[in-house]
């Protein structure tokens, strides 16, 4: 029988995952992995964006879950221990093997928030835990991004560009295809693929995988 | 037919590779990894060392290279570019996937001049590079050890504390098993296991292994 | 007349002083300094770690102390000028020659807030400033703790031990003695002795002691 | 016609402008840039601190101004992603080439804030952003200051601590003139003027002036 | 009569001023400015290299120049202190107003070698001081690339590439152009035009320009 | 019978010391405790700066030492590995408690040489290591001085700044007096008295004295 196993993306808003680890997301789909996304606030036009996020998780072979409160709200408006209690049922039912979420240096206060309280919601899992590049242009983020871990993503790339144009609510959706194609370059020549997806990796068991055998 | 996969230590002196990764290295190998350590320099007492060096990496299940230069050395002796130079040549014919070295913060000098050099000689090459921490006692190094990636080496410690021994020209083989243990006690006790060994990843491909199938 | 000295320890829980900087507590109670532990937040059954708090500290030599609020809340329940507000009541009152705190890298938001908290407090006062590392299990925190300065513990190890026991409304109380045990020798190992805590110093006036005479 | 440049300064309390780049915004006053001060938050004596504030930058050459809202308030009495609302509606009016503000290493929290919700603000705008040393005494702040980028204010040293001196409110006002003249002769001795301030530039885009012709 | 202003590059090997800041100097170039290149090291194929050399900095609109030795030599068969003492004749003889030149965290010794000595012969001058990324594909550094200052190159980038092409006894002449044009395009996304080269600021003195006067 | 406690300086040059560390070492030496510089290179002029070495060195009450080689050299002249090797000598005969040296960050590249060496040298020695801020005017230093530990050496100036006059070989005797007066005001104004010297702490054990009695 196998062992299914489960990767978790934890991000602040219902674009970030696809557009920071969207084509990580689905290779890990791809490869037979139970992806989830779990999107911490809905800013703004609630139904719409429900639909968004399950279209954008769908597109990338995952599945969308948000948290359970009524109406909109923005991450600064839960206090970061009432977010960690919430990602401690999350990081309880799914056990993930591997969480993705974004960075604690990045400029927007949200996005550093998340990464905070999933460092702490994984205080009792053995999960391996990334960070992803914050993907705003303009950006004059706090601390250069530590790179560590790239993700080959080029059999993904397009796979993620249609994820993104799901949050058509966002000009994201319709701007940000070649900021996101310059940037998956720029890390695929770093490690010589096409496109790749680059994170900075907290914590991690290495695994030692076993040769194939025929 | 089975694709070997090989992983490649490379110290600057014949006892490092035992003392900073020597659980990791055992553990490859009992995973059915082609293991080598290159030893970069040969300070003292040659024909004993080099003995030393191969019954070390003998009971890890490795093979170990020393530099072809006669008698005696100090990493410092050479040049890095002639240190990269030689370094290029084992990449080329080893294609590790996995490339274990020194850190370049570590207060050894020789050391530090490894990891320089390693980083260069993996110029062309896609093996993942992770860094040891430094085992000194009294260490007062240049900065924090960043530790992001830990290898759970429960079921060779034992092997690595048997491979530290060979080296007993130096004293580390006495002493340093308490030390060793308190260590990886350390590490084991963050990511939940007995024994576990620490290092830096400079940079990996994330691997995306499909769920085993019965 | 002796001049009394005072060591201050500002704490987010009721038994994060002693996990953390325990043995220290004791080793300055036991050179005849006056201890205080400020403990910002008592987030649950509020008469049962007043209780706990009080005899922690007790087994240490130090005197508790707890914000003067009814009920139970998070440090987050405060805003962080509040805090401050309470805390530089403290200072003036106390007049700590140094502090120890929780670490502002720590993966707990209460921690971090508690370690900005302080270094606010400490702004006109001349106390010397400690952050101590983060013990949680499974920690996945933002950034590699910067150990300066070691304590050596290693004969207020057991009193440590039985301070932390003292929470046993916590499972820490019963499940952290091999952990801290594990950190403590491993830190004893850097410096030379049996059993050490670690801390990163802020900011210090270094001392020049007289040597002494006979 | 002349284009018009213009400089913005964004700090927490009435006086941090002053204190701070006081210097560095006369300078560009004086250079012919229309220069304006944000002031975050007004934390007691609404009038009175309005008025020092509206002199201090008058001295300078600048303009203050004050978030609309009643009576007084800290900065932490408002979500950040408010003030980044409020601060993007100043990006956009004024379309600053250049932005100071406080430092996210700062060890008052509502300084760090301030820094953060500058960050996000200019997410869509070309402005350069530099970061101002903190400027307590007895400073435990978090990390050390990574100053890049010095300005020479020696010109304009006594226009800052006339500047300063507006805010009889604040005891800075008296006792910072020996404080801030010991900083800013320090920093100009690192690049060779009488005083200077300091700064960690974030993101900018280098200019390339052309030679200027008789 | 017009002030000349002198921009100066100083590195390793005779192609990296052009990969690594190409654009950068070219603009300053077509700014009128006096643009020097101070290579290093000529590590082969003297004759040949050296013609490479003098027609890529031609392209740029700059003037080559190579250490004063005969034959073929490595940046580290002369002692840091002996390439100070080269470069302070330099600068002391083109007094630059910038210089650019490579880091210190490159994998590649050499380039940090230069970095270090730039850094000391700039210890009497006020030149600015700014470090240019790594372009090494694979590139394991040892920390991550602190950008801090953009140069828009768009108008100038065919004239980088073309430059790049001068040393075609390197491999780099020809696989760089994707390579380089994905990174300028990363960069230049970040500050929102087509190309730019990122560097990080060591120290500079932030000139205030008056604005223009019809 | 008192117990000799021991302070060791160990410098590049025959004025670091003095300029880096003066006043904290003639404080050392007014409490009564045996101090020592050992300088490492002797660059040129060698019997005038043997002779400005003591000089300074008995000016603030301690005894200088250089290596035992005939003529003039640089500091990397010698191999870390020989440096380390003459380094063990002086610290397995001094046996100091403190030892105080130069910072790897420097740009000097001699100065993070001998940081290196001597950071080594202590491997198997329990003496508390401070590194000093670097002391060049126009400092492009590669990394942000991560400033931990003031010494007040408000009584101790005047002492500090005849001792550097004693190098009247060095320009800096004459001209570095206005530029360490700023430096250690600036210090002094972070404590709160005078003038202070800064250093970063790599390693000590907290002593914790007893409150005198009378």
């Amino acid at each position: 029988m196998a062992m299914t196993k489960v990767a978790l993306a934890v991000t602040a808003h219902p674009d970030d995952a696809e557009i920071g680890m969207g084509g990580t997301l689905a290779a890990h789909a791809a490869a037979g992995w139970d992806v989830h996304i779990v999107v911490v606030s809905l800013p703004d036009q609630r139904e719409r964006r429900l639909r968004e996020a399950a279209a954008g998780a769908g597109v990338l072979g995952a599945t969308a879950h948000i948290l359970d409160r009524p109406g909109t709200w923005q991450v600064e408006d839960l206090p970061v221990y009432a977010l960690v209690r919430e990602l401690d049922t999350w990081v309880r039912d799914l056990r993930p093997q591997r969480v993705f979420t974004q960075w604690h240096g990045d400029a927007h206060n949200d996005h550093a928030l998340v990464a905070r309280a999933v460092g702490s919601a994984l205080r009792h899992s053995p999960a391996d835990l990334y960070l992803a590049e914050q993907a705003n242009q303009y950006a004059a983020s706090a601390a250069p991004f530590p790179v560590t871990t790239y993700v080959d993503v080029s059999e993904h790339f397009d796979v993620k560009l249609k994820a993104v144009a799901c949050h058509d609510s966002q000009s994201a959706a319709d701007t940000y295809t070649e900021h996101l194609r310059a940037r998956a370059r720029y890390h695929g020549e770093r490690i010589g693929c096409a496109f790749a997806e680059a994170f900075s990796c907290m914590v991690e068991r290495l695994e030692i995988p076993r040769p194939e055998t025929p």
